[in-house]
């Protein structure tokens, strides 16, 4: 895949919310080229095969992500994939068949790019709230979200507070201080030893905000994602850059140039 | 009292940390005068009457202060009193010697201010709040404090939580919207059916954010109290007003203009 | 106008964005009914009057709004106005015609409520900023608005910073302090000696923030407009509390309760 | 200078205010031991060799601190400097001085590190800013200040927006979108076609908010120094790192593990 010329894209749950909007984006990017719309009950090989597609995205659902980047695979074709539901057993599948591929294909391997979020503001307040955790004293997230939510703390912020954990444990930190004697029920989920706290509020759609403090000092970091509209930057990102990281790759952070 | 006149200022409780922070207060400004400093083992009452204070300000223990406004006001003095430790008892005390010294008095009557905080951002943040809350379908609170408090959440979120659970009473509003299920842990503690959630970290002193959201609209109130400092504009206003406000007052927001 | 009974309203500029999103928001609420939807062409006097609207909410353009609510009285409903245009002359040709028709009405006068913005987030953001400014020695506005936005800085953040102006010079208070020697093209606007900032974002719409300061704390008003929704519940409200308030109302502040 | 002993620092500059911070944070240090406090008058050269300090702190006056960082050298000691004032001519003296001397040393090179913002968190800010900057549509800068500031925009947030003007640049991004006709005097400095605001506010110190948009999503970073007190671990750090860093560093962002 050269740089230089269009990539073709092909998108699978291209009648879902979040493929529909995929394929808008790719129709308005100048470098890339929308070449086929595949939905259930399309043959997914098949589709991206004739249509010589470059690389195929897919939001479609657990039952059948596997199945299709299976299928992308032997079509020939980089997938980039945005459905949830992936485990280590269906992963490890996908770099065995990769290597097996890849073997063949010598510098022209074939990648896989797995993304639990396409957010680019919520993929880096994740990836520098891990690399600021060694330098604080204190750390500590809070999420906001719309009130129809029904599992607290949200992902995003586990995974956040989870790095920051790692972070702090690489670095030898302990747990931050806290004086709490009375009221704990206040301080917040304990995810492995940093506390999250969740906000609902109506208006909102999904917020992070990270809060690290030193002896007279405060960083904060916070994103907030007002609309699904704001995920088509880190789609497209992930489908100009999967064709030139061959293998698996998981999470959008690992494509990002934060050097 | 007039009010072209300089107000005379006594302080009970000078060598203390905030009583000698309004000494200092008192002596820069221009319209008041500082004509004595009370402190433990000193007869509070020869004190502020030898001293012709107008006003004398109390910040010393629980354990002396219902016994300090009692001279005070047998000395022929206003009060402002920040310490802490009043029940509906001694607070009932005040209002029966008020009754009984301003009956004489008539239109020169003896005046009381109780204020739990003089922290002019944390007073409006929570006056504010109480009357945003019957315009908001949901609202919660976030206090942010240092490392070392024992207690959570803090008094002051507990008290806008109340006044804002309050006021969607009193606007025959339900509880704010909340189809959490999993992870109530994350979601804070319920005071009067609003969630408080308690931040520790260090270097913050005592802040809260107090959010409240439409569809499609966000109100935030935020304080930060830094420093003690923080308090002095308060007492000041407090010495200055409670001569023109007989009886018992508590609370500092019943002195500001707010209409 | 029985508080118990059903409001009827009928909207004119029924097809344009607001009054579109007016209509279905009347039609939702169990205590309103919507009788009419007027538009361009529409006799407005027989409208309202054939309807037996009590209340029409014109949300037209400046050439034909002080048009209508001449109709909308001459047929005997009140009027809530959100089209924008209106200056002291076509104020007072209403005040004149009110005065003329509530004269022969007696107790069940008419009244036209006039509000420039109907977001109960910045209308409370401008009525607190103007009740703090009295007690704090710096004060600032931020306004945060999408790039699309020709004028800088918004109306909302001008006649906030107007209102904080005029509250800080019958507080007796100066100019903000301000050592500024180098660089005043980094310090915003200067709205009635209150210095204004006008960030543009990709991704915003429409947020205010008000900052005050003293020696050792700060006070935040921020609100955050993210939709158009979220003018609805002030329309409500402006169409339900405008049969109790005979004569001319500018400003949706004056219809809510912040006793 | 092995990592497992303790580390020999003078302070120069011991009585001023940074310089009596950074002699009382190495005292406390369990890892690192002050063995000379030396001030105006002192001998720097013989100071620091006869102490026998591994590693020499500058915080100064401009007037002095590179013949001071020369002598340190003579000294066989590595440096660490935060007195501000060093620009092209001196820094290229100091390379000059650590490559004849260094050449000697083989392995065992010396160190200088220049820093002009020891706080992490504002180090940490502008780092994670420049690496943001590549992957949004709108970027801007608001700084906050007390009121005795004399300049504006502060130095942060110039080369902040410097650096997030770089990275744009270099990612092929034009200027942040923008359609202000009336107003400009609102929209703050144009710092290489970054826009900068710059709030004064009493009860302030030094904080900065960078803010990035993209339709649908924000990334804000925002960092707050309370106190000098939050200085002390940049340069702890600093001091651990130096000696490990043969010829002249400039930023404390080059010693942070941000990998």
């Amino acid at each position: 895949m050269s740089t230089s010329s269009v990539v073709r894209v092909a998108v699978i749950g291209a009648a879902g919310r979040m493929g529909a909007q995929t394929c808008a984006a790719v129709e308005e990017a100048e470098d890339l080229e929308l070449v086929a719309r595949l939905d259930a009950g399309d043959d997914v090989g098949a589709g991206v095969r004739d249509s010589g597609a470059h690389v195929a995205v897919d939001f479609t659902v657990p039952a059948v992500t596997e199945h299709n980047v299976h299928a992308v695979l032997d079509a020939g074709a980089h997938a980039v994939v945005g459905t949830t539901g992936w485990d280590d057993g269906s992963r490890g599948r996908v770099v065995e068949h990769l290597e097996r591929v890849n073997a063949e294909r010598g510098d022209e391997g074939l990648g896989v790019l797995i993304a639990p979020n396409f957010g680019l503001s919520a993929v880096l307040a994740m990836t520098f709230a891990a690399k600021a955790a060694r330098y604080f004293e204190s750390a500590e997230v809070v999420e906001l979200h719309h009130p129809n939510k029904v599992d607290a703390p949200s992902g995003t912020a586990r995974h956040t507070a989870a790095a920051i954990a790692a972070a702090r444990a690489d670095a030898g930190l302990g747990p931050s201080p806290d004086a709490t004697q009375d009221g704990w029920e206040a301080r917040g989920a304990d995810v492995d030893g940093v506390r999250v706290h969740a906000v609902r509020l109506r208006g909102l759609v999904a917020h992070e905000e990270i809060l690290f403090g030193n002896a007279g000092e405060q960083l904060t970091i916070r994103q907030d994602s007002f609309d699904r509209a704001s995920f088509m930057p880190g789609v497209l990102l992930a489908v100009r850059e999967v064709g030139s990281r061959p293998g698996l790759t998981v999470g959008l952070e690992n494509v990002l140039d934060l050097s």
